[in-house]
Formats: C-alpha cells, structure tokens, sequence
C-alpha cells in the first residue's frame, strides 16, 4: 500500500477496461472500491481480478466513477448523483459535452456532476485487459463547467494523480474539440484510408511496407464503440473533416488534370501542409524536442537486441525510443535509436568500436 | 568479397540513397560498379562512401540503372541506350507506366528497357544514407511490357538477387495500381490529416497518443519528390481516392445529421470496413499469419529492455515484432512482445517466475 491523496470511498460503475482499471490502481493504494456493473457477471469478473468489492447497503462514496457506454453515460450519472446525494459523481467517457447537456435536460444536479477523461486505453477492451497503470503518465482531462463547486472538484483530482495520472483542465467545448482533433477524426480517416484495401489484389497488398501498417494501424478499432463516441461528438468531427475533404476535392482535382497550371502545386501544398502539421505534434515526454536516432544493423534475434542495449546501457546513455525496422522475408533488421542530442556522436563511435554496423548517425 | 549471380559491369546514373545503395551492395559482391551523376560534387560523395568507381572511357556496362528523379527519368533512360548500345538498362522510379510511354513516344529500343521499382527506402535520403542491404528481404518490382526482349532481362534479376531483394514481375499497369494502393494514396492521406493539425491548440496537440502519431508518421515526405510521384501516378492515385471522397462524403453526411435514419449506419460501416481492409495486410516476413502478444511492465532504461530481452533468448523463444509503449511524462513504459502462438503461454510463464510483470498474456 502507498501513499495516497484520496481519502475516500470510491464506487465505479462498469467493469470494462476503464472502470477495473481505475479500481486496479486504486486499490493498490489501499483506497475502499466499490466495483458495480449492470451485468453481475461482468462484475465478478472484475472482483476477481481484485478491481474492487460488491456493493453493500451501507456504501458511503465520496467519489462515484461512472465508466460505461456513451450513450448511457448521463442516464447512469443522473441515478448515481439521486442515489449518493453527498458524492462527487464524474464520468470517463470519450466526449464530454453532449452527456453535461443531457444531464442538464433531465435537471441533474450539476454542482456535483464533473465530467473527465483519461486519454488512455488499449486496443482490447474489458477487465481482462485492466491493468493498474493504465494511466500514467497520461493525461486526464476534467471538463469543468459552469454550474461545478469547484471544491467539490478537489476530491475528482486527487484521484487522477493517485492513478498517476496527469490532471489537465478544459471546459467541455474544448475537450471536445481537442480529442476530434488529435482522436476521433483520425480514426475516421485510418478507417476510410484502410477500407480501400478491401478491394486490392493480394499482389498488391503483399507490396505493403510499414507506411502503410502504421497509417492504418488504429482501424481495427470496434466499430460499435465509435458509433457512439462519433455521433455524440458529430458536429466536432465533422469541423475537422470538412477541411480536410476540401482540400481532398482540391487533389482529386488536380490528379484529374495533372498538366494544368497551378496542379502540382496544390500536391506540393498538401505534402508540405502535412509537414507543417505532423511537426507540431509534441515529442515524448511531452516536451517538443527532437532526438537524434542512430540505426544499428541487427540480426532478427532477441539476444542481439539484447546485447545491443545492454552496451548502450553500459555507455551510460539512455534510450529515448525505439523503433524495429522489419525486412519481411529476411532475417535481419535494424534498430533506430533515439537519444538526446548530445549523446549521439559519443554513442555512434562507441558502439562503431563495439563492433557494431551504423547506417546512419546523427541528423 | 561474397558470392555474386551478376557477372557483367554495372552503370549507375544518379547517385542519391538509391543509385548510392544499389552501388555499395553490388561492390560488396565485387561487382565494377560505375557511378555517374550530373552534379559532379553528388558523385564524388557517393564514391568517397564506396559506392561505385568514376566513370572511363572505356566503360562497357552490361546493365545501366537509372537512379535520377522521376521526371527525368526517361530523358537518362533513352541517352544511355543510345550510348551503350549492348546495356540493358533500367531505371528505380517510383512509376513506371509514364516513363514507359514516355520512351515510347521519344522511339527508343524498348528491347533494351525493363523499368523496376524497389520497395525500399528511407524517410532521409542523399548518398549519405545509402546502405548495403537497403533492398534485403524487400520486393524488386521488375515492370514487364510487351517490347523487352526477355531474354536480356535475366541480368536485372541476377543484379536484384545479387542485392538480396525478391524479384516480383508486374506489368507496367499492375505496377502503378498496386503502388498507389498501397504507398501513394496513404501518402497523400496522411499528409491531408497532419495538415489538419496547423491550426490545432497547442492544448489539444498536447493529448496526442500514439495513434496519432502512428497516422501522420510518413506525412514529414519531401514535397518536391512527391509531387513527381503523384504526377506521374495521376490516374491510378485518383481512383483510389474518389471511392474514399464519397465513403468521406457520406461520413460527412451522418455527421451532419446523426439522428437522421441510417446515419449511425454509415458510420458503424465506415469503422467496419476499416477493419475489413487493414486485416488485409500481410503479417511479418510476408506471412499472414497472426502472432500471440505478451506485454511486459518495464521502467524507461535501456538496461532492463535489454535484460527482458536477454532472457526471452534464455528461453529460447525468438520474438517476431517488439513495440514500446511509452508513458509521456512518467518513467515507465510496456515492451509489447509478439512471439508464435505456441510459445506465448510457455514464455508469460517463464518471464512471470523470473519477475516480471506480465499486463496481457495472448489475445
């Protein structure tokens, strides 16, 4: 058991991936979680997993989580906050302004309503894929409002940081802006980029390299799911796309008459706008610094990685990233490595006089 | 010096990662790798990095490869016919049907020609990051046509064995089709999403995951060579994107009004046919098939990655992919370990005893 903020009971409401995750870590700080879900065996599942508790009829909560499907995230948020009269009630879903305003329609109680989000998740849902770490280092957003007592909102934040979490503050127009953004319409575009692929000869899929694994990666999402997270955050989406399919038209364009003046140039804008773009989204750690990557040739074998990284460990400098470069059909590959700056030119002739083959320092 | 199909000299024109590449893995095999290029300075670097010899005047090249940009690749193409009248002679662009017509139309020996297009590459490019085994394991389009006299293609197989790519033969058509499938149209998606994010908060950049990053990696390309790409793929790019403009348009349209009947349909179909297509891509080393996946909790040091990995090889199991899973902001992170079916229980119990802490065992 480790120190702790939340002095609290906590009671979660759906044992999915966020929900047990949720009681995972917080029951690592010894913190009283209450795990209830519509469906009894889900719940037990959860239980098991040791997310938490059943329900008892003295249950006393300070913090009640409700963490189930959007589109009955308000109707659960109401019934908690009659049922807990004194509790701070938050919800985990993916959009936050279309439940505040239901709630609002059904004349909740909204000065004990705050809604959040965690950005993180998995790509396999339910308890089975819970893990107590879920969260950290992740964002988690508290989408305030108007009608909130902010003293009521302290309880909510001490409970993102006991998960590890790190609590970030925005109203609920501009959460949901902000993850149509950098979430929601991505998704949509992976998926319609990926639904292409349908139709391709397998010769022409067996041409795939990685550019193409990683553009599509995230459209194996469950379609159930987005339905509702997209349709609750319609008009959002729809601000991003309609640019987006703007300047797709002015492409589709300039491919149908290549040769006419002024063509190529909407394709360089559009590939030098993507640059202008891709460049703003923040390193890692969250600070918007580059490293430099050093790729090292390596057998397609654990122990060489493993011997590999260990040497970088024993040159004191510490890896930043990561990345495998497959050669498909062969059995070698090649490590990028990212480190800071400084380091680079000392790690690339250390490693060189360790025996190691680099294509490429610095940059 | 190792073992070589290739037994004729070798011209190369245009000294850049590919004609740079393509002389150092031929030179490793001890093949008289001639270098050419219209900035004298570009080749002089390409031969300091090994890649080749200056030219002479004697030279008598059994295979020429065109390494210049695609719009003048047919101009390079047609002068070293002339000029070496017993050459077979291709070219590396990234298209191959307009540099066909293009020959055609300028009346060269399509006897002599035989276009290909290796799938390889790199984000960075320049003779200064030209590698050996650039092509090992990759796809080496050879893009047949109904003029090439095949038995002089033979040599442009040998020379793509020699270098360790898989001969793949496609005609001119299949080629660009395939190719705007599965690498121009993403290209231009991506970079259509990134250019999203220029006016984006930077609160909101500030949520990005790693699907976002994943989405627009490859949208950082150099402009100017792809706009010769696209240009010269005009046609077959556009037909993979006017049926992903009108799955847009009608996303656009359900958004536009969710509770309009059958919009949340076009929505659950656009994810669905997503998943559809990205099950389409082919697995690791050019196998469909599935590997299991282990996720393991380690801290952010190069030295207990390399420890983890160290003892996957005690156990005798090779890992066939390796994906980090960072935290932003906290000091940890999950290896996510794909391995064969058959060993992945065997190996979550193994790593489970020597200590480590397993989140996901399968799938």
């Amino acid at each position: 058991m480790t120190e702790r903020r939340l002095a609290q009971q906590v009671r979660i409401v759906g044992s999915g991936l966020l929900g047990a995750s949720i009681g995972l870590g917080l029951r690592e700080h010894g913190v009283d979680v209450v795990l209830d879900d519509a469906s009894p065996s889900a719940r037990r599942l959860a239980i098991d997993y040791g997310a938490g508790r059943a329900p008892a009829e003295d249950d006393a909560p300070g913090v009640v989580v409700v963490a189930v499907p959007p589109d009955v995230t308000a109707a659960v948020v109401q019934a908690e906050l009659e049922r807990f009269p004194d509790a701070l009630v938050t919800d985990v879903a993916s959009v936050k302004l279309q439940p505040l305003e239901e709630l609002r329609a059904r004349g909740a109680d909204l000065s004990r309503y705050l809604g959040s989000h965690p950005m993180a998740g998995r790509e396999r849902g339910g308890a089975v894929s819970a893990r107590a770490d879920l969260f950290a280092g992740r964002p988690w957003i508290l989408a305030g409002h108007d009608g909130i007592a902010y003293r009521r909102a302290a309880a909510l934040e001490d409970l993102v940081l006991d998960l590890g979490a790190i609590p970030v503050e925005m109203d609920v127009a501009e959460h949901d802006r902000s993850v149509a953004l950098v979430s929601h319409a991505p998704q949509l575009v992976a998926s319609l980029l990926a639904a292409r692929l349908r139709d391709g000869a397998d010769r022409a899929l067996g041409l795939a390299g990685q550019g193409l694994r990683d553009t599509t990666r995230i459209a194996s999402s469950d379609p159930a799911l987005w339905v509702q997270i997209l349709a609750a955050n319609a008009d959002a989406v729809r601000e991003v796309l309609e640019p987006l399919r703007a300047e797709l038209d002015a492409v589709i364009g300039a491919l149908g008459d290549i040769e006419a003046p002024g063509a190529r140039r909407v394709l360089a804008e559009a590939i030098a706008h993507g640059n202008a773009g891709v460049g703003r989204i923040p390193g890692k750690h969250g600070q918007d610094r580059r490293f430099a990557s050093l790729t090292v040739k390596i057998d397609d074998t654990p122990g060489q990685l493993a011997r590999l990284l260990t040497e970088i460990g024993e040159e004191g400098v510490n890896m930043e990233d990561l990345r495998l470069e497959h050669s498909p059909g062969a059995q070698l590959g090649f490590a990028e490595i990212a480190v800071v700056p400084d380091a680079a030119a000392r790690l690339a002739e250390a490693l060189t006089a360790r025996g190691w083959s680099l294509v490429e320092a610095g940059r």
